[in-house]
């Protein structure tokens, strides 16, 4: 069993290599839920549904995220009509939404509605949201307080941050199996997700962050960032502006006491004797994951 | 000003007929919400989307519901998501449900989102939710207790119901202005809506029938049932079931304590001497709103 630490979509990109490499069956994705919004009346899980659509083949490569083939006509009447459009969703993609709000508001649990999903989409990855309750990773910004997604799509990242917060972590309570699944796994991996807020939202989540320490170990994490500047998404600022390194060596050092091993981009071989410094372990080959043979090899050398 | 109790489909073509006799500025629509409802996270509006859609000519004729030229990409995807899809919601009609929920999400009230989807799709008649509190029309029947679109869209209401309950009603407040059109208007008229259903929630809103009866000079129904027989829906069977004459003259009867005259349609003129001998003077004409020309003459004899 394998346990991997789960944003978006640098997440569902490695969940999609390992399921190449190993049994997928073995693997669990424990997922962030510190985006999730409620727009519309909807419960809309970003990370949940990028990492379900990614495993089922049905991601829309052009645009990032959602689905292919997707169609924008309730979106364009709800622009012409002047409602908030900035949060764009796909018809398809409105479907889930509709179903998880659906389901929830008749009592299902976001772990037994992700489950549903993921089942319909035929994953074989177990799919667990980190907790069931409402956690909000929010910003305070030199604009004021932000939402998360606020922050993210409406003004694109674009605005410093001046703290983050993970708004409900302390009081939540860990979804079904996640802290039994961290204990059991074999192995633990970070993927390459933004530290800050799609990692450190499953960290706060009590009991998470305890086990990962005892267990470091059997924790690798896959830095987010080469050469100082993160692929996609506004990780290497906010690392900055949080007061971090925003390199290699300042993710292994965000992560010094929960992780043993880091995988690190080739381009980043230089920094390796700083990051064994801290006491991490380093592995070195290609962390992009722009085609399948790419992808293969960073999953094998994660399970190396 | 003319203010009319309106439910669906019937209140939305005499209105549409009156508009085409009167300045439809002068008009103003106390719409019902006993059926609104909660789906998928979202406020549904049947009443006043209905409304709307048709008098900005954008109602779906085929359907006999909804709007033209709709399509159905969220529904197909959720029906094959295993989601309820029973209460067919289309792309664009959607995009009202997601607009309004927003908006109330904001803390706007069901009487500012009307106004302002009215002034987006260009209606001059005015129009009000009864009340801007929820009000549930609900049903005890043979099998249980339903929502109002259980027994209506999920089972065809085809069920014996034993008692109607107007959840909320008798602790709402009238929506902003309810009360005043009632007090100000010149002529009040009842729709040609279920009576049981459509205007009865309305009329169940604290300070509404008060103001009916003492005005009841001024009010005139147009009878829904035609030769025993409700041109749609089921407020034939319901009157039955309920206690009442499932004819021109129950309905009549129904309204006798708020109501001076009501227009009945030419093919029940022989119950004209049954309805005078309650107190209630009978106005004969076409009822049936299939065309223009008798739409007209329908709103013509109301307003006469």
């Amino acid at each position: 069993m394998i346990a991997v630490l789960s944003g978006g979509v640098g997440a569902a990109r490695l969940l999609r290599a390992l399921s190449g490499v190993v049994d997928p069956t073995s693997l669990h994705a424990i997922v962030n839920v510190g985006d999730d919004l409620e727009m519309h009346g909807l419960c809309i899980c970003p990370d949940l549904d990028t990492i379900t659509y990614t495993l089922a083949g049905l991601n829309n490569d052009e645009l990032g995220w959602g689905l292919r083939g997707e169609s924008w006509r309730v979106m364009d009447e709800l622009a012409a009509l002047g409602g908030e459009s900035w949060f764009a969703l796909g018809d398809r993609d409105l479907a889930t939404h509709l179903y998880r709000t659906q389901r929830l508001r008749r009592g299902a649990t976001k772990s037994v509605v992700t489950s549903e999903l993921a089942k319909h989409h035929g994953l074989s990855v177990h799919l667990f949201p980190v907790t069931d309750d409402v956690v909000a990773t929010t910003f305070e910004t030199a604009i004021g307080h932000l939402t998360f997604q606020e922050y993210f799509v409406q003004r694109h990242h674009d605005v410093v941050v001046t703290s983050i917060r993970y708004e409900g972590a302390s009081d939540s309570t860990p979804a079904p199996g996640v802290l039994e699944t961290l204990r059991d796994a074999s192995l633990i991996v970070i993927a390459p997700s933004n530290p800050l807020i799609s990692i450190e939202p499953i960290l706060q989540i009590p009991g998470v962050r305890d086990i990962l320490q005892g267990r470091r170990s059997s924790v690798i994490a896959v830095s987010p960032i080469i050469q100082g500047a993160a692929l996609k998404g506004p990780a290497d600022r906010l690392l900055r502006e949080m007061g971090f390194d925003a390199s290699c060596v300042g993710v292994a050092n965000y992560y010094r006491d929960i992780v043993a091993t880091i995988v690190i981009d080739e381009a980043d071989e230089d920094r390796r004797a700083e990051i064994e410094a801290l006491g991490i372990d380093v592995r070195v080959t290609t962390t992009i994951m722009h085609n399948e043979q790419n992808s293969s090899m960073l999953a094998k050398t994660v399970l190396a």
